[in-house]
């Protein structure tokens, strides 16, 4: 933590950065970190290697979040690296850890590795966003409202609302301190949750009317064509959460959502909610990887090829 | 604090009940203050009104709470009712309250009219559950994981997850304290989310796909048929969390679920999602009340024609 320190204060030029795609714990941990360094230094630079959507537009600070392009000139004294297993989660912004004299390491997966001069990994925490609490408390930075309602941002959306294994009593006793200041939780829950666009719930009508069962009801299927994510008007993200509602039915052990891509590819996603129906182990049968509750894995093939085998090869891992 | 341990200490024969209809927060609540009792006082009667759906049924201790029938010829020197805002919510177990000497009223409901001759009404809480939390700690009393299990599931129902407002710092730091109790998370949340029948989630993509939007898409509306409910085979209780769907979306001020019932009524439930659309009021122009932002109502007319009313009278609450 000393080394930490003395890095920071000698560092003239800094830099806070997190994976491609980036979630709610990516963005609200690079904000509320990139925001307490700039009160100490101002020259710190926050910045994503994609465009955001803008889902996270609520968050304090959200305008100072750079593309890669506006500053990929620049070469870093130090650059924290948020919420990623490896430095190729950072897609073509990896380039700007060679062009930075130290790199830290900040995370949570426990597949990270460790790939800074500094790693910060706790497998612990339930969001990169509580480790970045815990970092900030210890080195004495301020903690204010912008940056409270950054993290508890990043701790419920990566925590499932505190419903997730990773969710512990630390998590909790973190929470109840970033209400003490005053964070406008009903504004956080109204973006996370309540800005959904009629053609998503229609298209999560139709999804559930055609889930299919097999395999006496252990296995739930929802098949999602190329022309009903047009005719619904609805963008890939919206079909993300669709697979956890067929996990949630009582006879299910696996639930998948087969998504017809392009190339005549079909992504597929896996959700079980045992530990001991391991779905990455299926996912893995198709060059795929994940958690044990929650995979995925992209083939090369038709979506009625795709569900045949899905059928065929989830009985080794439902045990009746 | 000191006259209910009296209370507590003279009493042979002592009673624990909640509300007809429990949800998880009175089941929660009996079952950890009554667990808590029985260990000073061997004593303690646990029951409600009614039978009990099996939802809960997971909570350790389930199986002591009896029917109203079971214990209605006993009388009580002291009476504890959880989570009633008035004793009518009892049922027809309120004559109990005249065979009891003493009554404790513990609840959290702001319309609460102090009905016992204790009274602990805290509308600051999440839950009773977060109440009894308090209550126990305060009298010393022993919290063993049986005890924590049961406050955890009442706070996280009341609470939607920490989701509403009524979830403070105080009720994340009382789950930071539980949690240290080694309770099974996992379990608790299987139970409370993951046991849905596929006939449930089959009939929420009807609903979905059948929703309608009036008002510029700020008033959706969910038309219920009885018809609908015996096709899909869904008991009523697998209705009631559907207009939240409708809540959720952007563009939407008022989600309404209209239900056909029995005798040519309607059941009416309204949802908003801003504190500054009433929709307790517009619940009251048909006869019903609640919160602000849920409330219901009953009307005796056909379906067609409460579509009609409610599309009519939530005009003046939406501002444009």
């Amino acid at each position: 933590m000393n080394k930490l320190i003395e890095l920071i204060c000698n560092s003239n030029h800094i830099a806070v950065t997190s994976h491609v795609d980036p979630d709610g714990d990516s963005i609200g941990s690079i904000l509320a970190l990139g925001t307490a360094l700039k009160q100490k230094n101002g020259n710190v630079e926050i910045f994503v290697n994609d465009t955001l959507s803008n889902k996270y537009d609520f968050l304090p600070g959200y305008s100072l979040i750079k593309s890669y392009d506006a500053i990929q000139d620049k070469s870093f004294d130090l650059i924290f690296v948020l919420d990623c297993g490896d430095e190729h989660r950072l897609g073509s912004s990896v380039e700007c850890l060679e062009k930075s004299k130290s790199v830290v390491n900040l995370d949570h997966h426990i597949s990270n590795n460790h790939f800074g001069d500094i790693n910060i990994v706790d497998v612990n925490a339930s969001s990169t966003c509580e480790i970045v609490y815990l970092l900030l408390s210890e080195l004495n930075f301020r903690i204010d409202r912008a940056i409270a309602t950054c993290i508890y941002t990043g701790i419920v959306t990566d925590s499932g609302n505190f419903v997730y294994d990773n969710a512990t009593d630390r998590t909790h006793l973190i929470a109840s301190e970033l209400l003490k200041y005053n964070i406008d939780k009903q504004e956080i829950m109204y973006n996370l949750y309540q800005r959904k666009s009629i053609h998503s719930l229609k298209f999560l009508g139709h999804c559930l009317s055609n889930m299919e069962l097999e395999l006496d009801n252990s296995l739930a299927i929802f098949t999602i064509t190329a022309s009903s994510l047009k005719e619904f008007m609805v963008p890939y993200s919206d079909v993300e959460g669709i697979v956890n509602y067929g996990r949630d039915i009582e006879t299910v052990k696996i639930s998948v959502a087969l998504r017809e891509d392009k190339d005549h590819k079909v992504k597929m996603s896996f959700r079980s909610k045992d530990d001991d129906v391991d779905v990455r182990a299926l996912a893995e049968l198709f060059n795929g990887g994940g958690h044990k509750k929650a995979a995925g894995a992209t083939i090369s093939t038709s979506l009625a090829e795709a569900k045949m085998l899905v059928i065929e090869k989830s009985k080794q891992f439902i045990r009746r």
